[in-house]
């Protein structure tokens, strides 16, 4: 590339929960040379400099990513799609641009369409909160967790080499993938349990209009099966957009077990019923042991 | 009642999660004068003394209940019923006879057959884990949380007010209740959320026999929101078996939102979707702030 990660000015754009907790990560570890942010508002570069999570913040996008060697788009992902049409111009040759965005075909398509001056790279750390913003950001986020990377076809060796630089050096583990592949892993791993955890919640709703004694009675096992559903909305809005049909699979899949579960309830199956519910016992056993 | 708590020898029948976490806080906090335990197997009793969660056991629930002024049974609901049938000759007049079971309403019933000098009252701490077992067992896990007590037409003022003094000695919340509406609400509450989770790892599963990766992708909202799936499945049957119309009201409920946002989806809705989605969160953020 030019450059290692060590002499690299790094520039976050978006400091939330994610771009903030990276920026945090970089700065902590002082793996590149220097951390810049961008953010819509003047407020949360006062606190991201306070918390010494950048050494330098901007309101203006060009301004921001007019040194940068490495760019990292971290807001939700129709502002990503957004951002990648205006900012090739804006970045100097050798430029590696990167995302966290939670859906990965439809940002590798607009990548595409980049200058051949920028080295585009599609990311996605698993890892995240049902709160979002920069006072939820921390250094640690990223440690230990799988980083989905998903270098395009134009992608350099060089390029995805730092890349992986840098998810290392953020405390990750970089995995490379196809974008399409991602996105169908994801919408059965991550997106699904959303719209599951969201169901939970409004179908316990629905009840506490009959007995509002309901909520007295959640416990540990309505809290985690429904935490995901406090999310952030329009974060969730891009992703269900951008990622609908591997999401309608993945739902309709759900359905039929649920249709499954309950037609053994009804039919007092109870010999099927219990073999369904062994198996995903034994299965999320075995993903987390 | 004719004596106090701190009087009271204390029986638990059942050394799993809930009994033993119960004898646990009974014999740390010295709220009541002995503890007894009772449990199928010798070296689950050896363990319970040896952790001094008891100050006895023994295998025989004859033996074990016969100079008790306290029983409580903390096995899964079928084997509650089962007991309930048998126990009454067994015990001393003035007995109080309590369960922790999961679901309240067949116990009730069948706590009513029970011979005039037992004084019967149901019981339900909104509480438990994924794991199962004595190892498990804690004298904390009952400490600030929803202990539900379904007293009978039968149960004499005193022996209410024993049984929530038993309650808060364990450091739990009593909540006296009707135990048909107890079993509605945990439907939607608790019953639900289990079976909702184990359809989003059966789901999650077969994606994964086309591509095992999702695995790999799995993080903490995957792994929160499936994992009650890892419970006790003999739990899991007598519940399913003994509430079965309040479970299935719910997941109906449950089928009907899943179809309201596939649908909102399949049409591109997304105002509606984001609707929906936005009162689940509001919901989430209410219950859990």
């Amino acid at each position: 590339m030019g450059f290692t990660l060590a002499q690299a000015q790094v520039t976050v754009v978006g400091l939330g929960l994610m771009g903030g907790s990276l920026a945090a990560a970089l700065s902590t570890t002082g793996a590149c040379r220097r951390v810049v942010g961008v953010a819509r508002r003047p407020s949360t570069l006062t606190m991201a400099r306070s918390l010494r999570f950048i050494h330098w913040g901007t309101t203006e996008l060009a301004a921001g990513v007019r040194q940068a060697d490495i760019v990292i788009l971290a807001t939700p992902v129709q502002d990503i799609l957004a951002k990648i049409k205006e900012i090739g111009p804006l970045l100097k040759p050798g430029c590696l641009l990167m995302d966290v965005g939670s859906t990965k075909l439809a940002i590798c398509q607009a990548m595409e369409e980049l200058p051949p001056h920028v080295q585009p790279i599609g990311g996605h750390p698993m890892c995240g909160k049902e709160t979002s913003g920069l006072t939820m950001a921390e250094p640690d986020l990223y440690r230990d967790k799988v980083f989905v990377l998903t270098p395009l076809a134009r992608t350099s060796a060089g390029a995805i080499a730092l890349a992986k630089a840098l998810v290392q050096a953020i405390g990750a583990r970089p995995l490379l993938l196809d974008p399409a592949r991602h996105d169908r892993a994801v919408a059965a791993i991550s997106h699904l349990p959303y719209l599951l955890a969201a169901s939970l919640v409004n179908a316990a709703a629905e009840f506490a209009q009959k007995d509002e004694l309901v909520w007295k009675l959640a416990a540990s096992g309505f809290r985690d099966t429904s935490r995901v559903a406090a999310g952030s909305i329009p974060m969730m809005m891009d992703i269900l957009a951008t990622n609908r049909e591997p999401i309608l699979t993945a739902l309709r899949q759900a359905q039929r077990e649920l249709d499954f579960l309950a037609q053994c309830l009804e039919k007092n199956d109870f010999e099927k019923l219990r073999g369904r519910l062994e198996e995903a016992r034994q299965h999320r056993l075995e993903v987390f042991p």
